[in-house]
């Protein structure tokens, strides 16, 4: 299935940086990347309530990613663009400040200290998205694991970011009526469960 | 009671720099100040277990600061001093550069927008704990409310301080162990209600 719609997906392309504007209806429109969007829930709810952005999907799980370009087949939304990749290689596709927002949604803990290096808060990921966003551009985070979340603030924060919007609690906050849900977001929360959030960018 | 114990409390005094050195068993100790001190389990526990550091607690209600020399009289530590006077006014009394650690434990919230200037989180606070604070010297910040803690956080990175712990769950963190409660955290907590803790410094 993926072999047949190279229109609204990328499968594992050479390194090489893609002209991702014309890959879309409306090539002018900013550019949402979303790190893992799992099956996709919150991206295809974010392109159809929000048509004047630009959204890709980046997803290494080929499994979940043909759940989303399910969806998209069913859908047909003209700003969403599914990419089967690695969040490592983001610099080999997305051309230097060409990015507007980053998400990151529910990311893998990756508990172990020995494994901090996958974590897609560590801050050589940080780097690959201040490479590819626009000056003073930055990322939507929210996580349901406290530790992810402390490692996260700490890891922002000393990088050097600016944060705009901080929540222990984002389903009880002032962006909660906004906040498109997850599927895992979905079933946690309704245990009562704290989803945790932080916005913020880098500074030129 | 406070009038007959001025070797242990010093009661609003007129503005001018304390020479605390001189008021410690110990003069060359590293100075560390609780800002709202309450009813004072936190410093007295904490001027108890670390008698090579010399303890203030700031307190501006004159009732709890009674109770906090109530027991400093039954427990004669030679490294804790009572101040009770306003943190707005720590300037007037601490010389720059002469705190080693300041702590903020559950402050008064002030919810709404229009206090935001009362926080003891809000930048001015910061610019005086910045002024009296030995270089890359910070603050140990702990709470149970949400709005504070989001605040905070935000604060604190938007003044530029640097993060050195971040946790929302501080009970069931690497701090646990060391972690000294105060009287409304011991009942807080006791409901299975997490504390938020951030520790942070200021960069030279």
């Amino acid at each position: 299935m993926i072999e047949q719609n190279p229109d609204y997906i990328l499968d594992r392309p050479k390194a090489g940086l893609i002209d991702w504007s014309s890959r879309f209806e409306n090539p002018d429109a900013p550019l949402y990347i979303e790190v893992g969007s799992g099956k996709g829930q919150f991206i295809i709810n974010q392109a159809k309530k929000h048509p004047d952005v630009n959204f890709v999907a980046i997803e290494i799980q080929e499994a979940a990613i043909g759940m989303i370009l399910r969806k998209q087949l069913e859908e047909q939304l003209p700003n969403l663009q599914l990419f089967l990749g690695n969040g490592e290689a983001l610099t080999d596709y997305f051309a230097e400040n060409s990015v507007s927002k980053v998400f990151l949604n529910f990311s893998d803990p990756w508990p172990k200290t020995k494994h901090e290096k996958r974590r897609l808060t560590y801050k050589s990921f940080l780097d690959i998205y201040k490479t590819i966003l626009q000056p003073n551009k930055g990322i939507e985070f929210k996580t349901d694991n406290q530790s992810l979340y402390n490692y996260s603030v700490q890891s922002f924060n000393n990088y050097g970011m600016h944060f705009d919007f901080v929540s222990v609690n984002l389903h009880d906050s002032k962006m909660a009526e906004d906040n498109i849900m997850t599927e895992y977001e979905e079933k946690f929360s309704a245990k009562g469960q704290p989803i945790y959030a932080l916005y913020a960018h880098f500074s030129a």
